[in-house]
């Protein structure tokens, strides 16, 4: 695991009451991530996503009625355990024409006390941008859809 | 494999005169990469790499007495068959902070003839990126590169 750089990670961790798997399957499963990816009342209402080194992770998120579409790639797949992947290149590692917030999610999943240790963190390349990230909201969004990502995991 | 996408993407294909074990390690050790890595008179003085997804590679060449780095990171790894590296992320799978031409590098090494059938092919974002490359001299440099890699191949 790399360690954190805290000018340019940001890192969310929590302890979630349901067993490793499930969480796994939430997170790669595309009709299990649909219920908890986005903050309610945001709607995720597409996910493509091929979770092996080079498959494609696309979402498309509702706000306010218009669509916002986010393409990236899984890197690294490692099931109930691992999973990363990155905004900077697209399917089968290609780079990304517009790179958005341009950056790496490395998610880890480790059994606690008959749950979950779930950690979310988003590596960046500047400052600046992991900045923009977290005042876009990093640990509002993720906290919050870490509580979601738990109910339905709960509910399998 | 990814289809070769003729807007985005250069390639490259050379049938060499070593089997594909030898071809790979002139690849993947850092002391037989700095003897072919780069067209002579430029020299390769530097190579650090970590062979494995996430892993870094890491390049300094010197261009008339400068030296020019250059980072990376492995993305996939299939030995005497497969290596894929770009130059957007850095070890650990992190964006960089700024990227250099921003390319993902695919090469792929099966035995032909008695020898290595070695394609290389650059995946950019962007037609610009792709025709930038094309220009920097992408064919000829890795044209020449590619017969002293089989060069020193041969040698082993």
């Amino acid at each position: 695991m790399t360690p954190l750089n805290p000018e340019l990670d940001l890192e969310l961790t929590r302890l979630l009451k349901a067993p490793p798997a499930k969480v796994w399957r939430c997170w790669t499963e595309p009709e299990l991530l649909k219920r908890w990816f986005t903050p309610h009342p945001v709607v995720t209402r597409e996910a493509i996503m091929d979770v092996r080194p080079g498959g494609r992770f696309y979402t498309v998120m509702v706000i306010d009625g218009v669509d916002h579409a986010s393409d990236g790639c899984f890197l690294a797949v490692e099931p109930e355990r691992l999973l990363v992947f990155t905004d900077t290149l697209e399917a089968g590692f290609r780079p990304v024409a517009e790179p958005g917030l341009g950056f790496t999610a490395m998610l880890t999943f480790t059994a606690e006390d008959g749950g979950t240790r779930y950690t979310a963190r988003a590596m960046h390349g500047k400052p600046e941008s992991a900045k923009q990230h977290a005042e876009m909201g990093f640990h509002e969004g993720w906290g919050a859809v870490a509580v979601q990502l738990e109910g339905v995991a709960q509910g399998l």
